[in-house]
């Protein structure tokens, strides 16, 4: 991918964005698109837009609110530039535009209701990585998380806001079982099975539900998106798209769900993660990268193997301030220059 | 309010609790009690017992009983004893006490259920204040949230503790939407909508609802008794209160819930908080406050505001050893004495 | 208990744990075994595992399938040896194994769930070690808490894991008021109220339930193991498990459920544990000890009690590393040697 052209067009844009302000605003705004999956590349979040807007304009559309104004909050507050410059504040807020307006139905207080929970994802973001920078661990999407389900939850006491049938409340049938067999939907429509059709819509609407976006050819464009800036990062989303459906489906989690990528999108973000992000990429943290994305499948537990990341010998943690990309960490530590030092012990990564 | 006779009873009373015990003591818990709105002055806590018999003498009682409690198992235990003389210990035990009294069928065994809530909201105290010393937080009402939530809950499983009528258990009506006019009471008798009476009702009981008093001549009484200590308090405990009311309005909240104030205590306690006690009182911070005043009434969050403080430049953070009154923290941040010292850039609050 | 000859054949063993590697492993999976409460001795060990066998061969099997599973993936991470062999990898290991044993039905694919579960547990285990170590707090079994409530609530959307009776979902009845006569089981066959027949039963069985064992054999031969390790810690074991089961009794709680021990397991922990173990035991840590198991039965609060410590001047607290047993720590601080230094105060134990 180190093509002139592209590098050259890419130098441009850097300089760009430098010294015009609309264009470093931009660049703000698609850097923290293109955090959403910890890839911090203007042209990364621009292919993630281009992904959305092809499935919904109205997602898309409440997504860009949302960031637009996470973003300001955070330069309104004073917050850290070199921080909000990387998209750090920009992430939690498209997540939350798009959640809330993928669970409500829409009137014209939901504008306003984005706009709010765009500039509480700040608040959240300041306030968690406060909290966790004590274990110098990142806040990763849980003020999304936090702030997305707290304003999910006041909607049932509030008339002027109303929840979409997703999430509208319904009395729960207790002895449903799911319904195990991979297919598109109910109705048994299309091929029924572990097929290639099936098998390959799993595994693309996987890597687009991270951000909601629950179409195919969305998840070809982000996968495309994560490629351009690492092809490392690019494989361990595949991979954990890949684990996290065949998971669900080996303990019997509803075909239908697996099909369309419901058991993806968590293993995705543990194996781009823990695949070379937060521990130096090694045979090991590979491993313990594609053991987390089969668990994330079954329980929600990245946090939790990125929390006992300084216990592990066998792991190579990168401290929070130096994350970048899988491959630059790899280098740094393989020339013993930047990035981590390798261990005492030598052991080859 | 700085009259000279006001201020020789006080001083008076401050000699008189320096020298006699049982003074000692009665100061202790009246500052207990003023500490529910982080007003550490005795008579403040003194006019918020009278505004609580004014509406109920059982919830004055069993608060004042957790009150004791909560600050005698603080002695005995050992706890540090200016913390204990500033009524640290005793807010969370009257909120014990009036929590459990208000939520729960009266009976003998009633009462040791408050002795025990209240000596447990002491080790809550000490251990939720261990955990948030590491980030210079306070503890807040979260001991008292911790300890009535566990106590609450567990008496479906305890026969010969019944819950009243407000949290017995009851199957939900899941397709209820809340009836959003503004009024008393589901009758509809009186006057309905955004009324003058209303809104006043709305306004004092909000006020009156951080103690669980759902009486407006007791919420006049607690503005009062915060006026006494702090003006500036007074002011974010009423914009508070009217923001809180307002933002829950706006989305269609039970009107009968907003003219009784449960939208809001939140807010009130989110304005006194933000509003020149943790923060310097600046334009910018006094709008931050009234922000997470208007977030509160839709999701918790002054929690969220406080944690974020060490990552905004606009805003001037308090440390928790140097909360006084809004006041004086103001007084010597312009002076540049006691309190924080303005940033080194030399912006004006 | 230092008879000459137990002496010499557990010196004997530990002549060969140090040199024999089948040995070693056997002896850190049995120091695992007693760690589920606190006993860092293979005959503790050992005998726990025949009370459960006694009970159980199905819950035994599955418990030392979890206990090897966490302590090999402890290995394989590389995590500090010296923990691994007190066994501080195994204990929770041990109660998942057991616990997903006791609430799913059996099938081939529990065996892989329960492998799945004990190597999670290891990395939780490392996550909130890493998390408490801020406050030298100890995990406790809160990895096992974590590890087996997410799995378990898990299987609910899977069909291939199925709930036992006791967990299936059903459709709860609020008007429901506990039964409250002390007894075995709703026939109402056997004695019935606080006979010392059902009192025996509730006192051994909330020993037992510590590791889901509804037996009174089993308890019997668990304080038999407690006490060959520490004296002390048996009889606070003996004394959470009575004030537990009376405590329940006394605010009406499930009198089935008490005889079966399901209100002692956690005072059974609490008495453990703060009686002589993480506070050097005196008369005031005693109080507070029995306190805590008291509590213990009403709300889960083991923790609030030992998050505390650092704050109560009554109490001696005991680092984290210098965790023993009982008598060691009160040795140590009497001569003043090793252990917790006396306070400069000097008030006598």
């Amino acid at each position: 991918m180190a093509a002139a052209a592209p590098r050259r067009a890419a130098d441009a844009w850097s300089e760009l964005a430098a010294g015009n302000p609309v264009v470093t605003m931009v660049d703000t705004l698609l850097r923290g698109t293109g955090q959403v999956m910890f890839q911090n590349n203007p042209l990364t979040g621009l292919l993630f837009l281009a992904g959305i807007f092809v499935n919904s304009g109205k997602l898309g559309g409440l997504g860009i609110l949302g960031l637009a104004t996470s973003t300001l909050t955070a330069y309104l507050l004073g917050a850290d530039r070199t921080l909000i410059r990387n998209g750090l504040f920009g992430f939690n807020g498209i997540l939350v535009g798009i959640g809330l307006a993928f669970f409500l139905n829409y009137n014209g207080l939901l504008i306003g209701y984005v706009i709010l929970g765009g500039a509480l994802s700040t608040v959240a973001m300041m306030a968690l990585a406060n909290v966790f920078s004590v274990w110098d661990m990142p806040a990763l999407t849980a003020p999304f998380v936090l702030t997305a389900w707290l304003l999910l939850f006041a909607v049932l006491l509030f008339a002027n806001l109303r929840p979409g049938p997703l999430i509208a409340p319904a009395a729960p049938d207790v002895r449903m079982l799911p319904p195990t067999a991979l297919r598109a939907a109910a109705t048994g429509v299309g091929a029924i099975g572990l097929t290639p059709t099936n098998m390959t819509n799993a595994l693309f609407r996987g890597i687009g539900e991270v951000m909601f976006q629950d179409k195919l050819a969305t998840g070809v464009i982000f996968l495309f998106a994560i490629f351009v800036n690492s092809r490392i990062s690019a494989l361990f989303a595949l991979l954990g798209s890949a684990l996290g459906a065949l998971t669900a489906w080996t303990v019997g989690a509803s075909g239908i769900a697996v099909f369309h990528g419901l058991y993806g999108f968590n293993a995705v973000l543990c194996g781009i993660a823990l695949g070379g992000l937060f521990f130096v990429l090694t045979w090991r943290s590979a491993i313990y990268a594609l053991a987390a994305a089969i668990i994330s499948a079954l329980v929600f537990a990245a946090w939790i193997f990125l929390l006992a990341k300084a216990g592990f010998k066998a792991l190579v943690p990168v401290g929070l301030a130096d994350v970048s990309t899988a491959e630059a960490t790899l280098e740094g530590y393989r020339t013993g220059g930047a990035g981590p030092a390798p261990p005492a012990r030598g052991s080859a990564p």
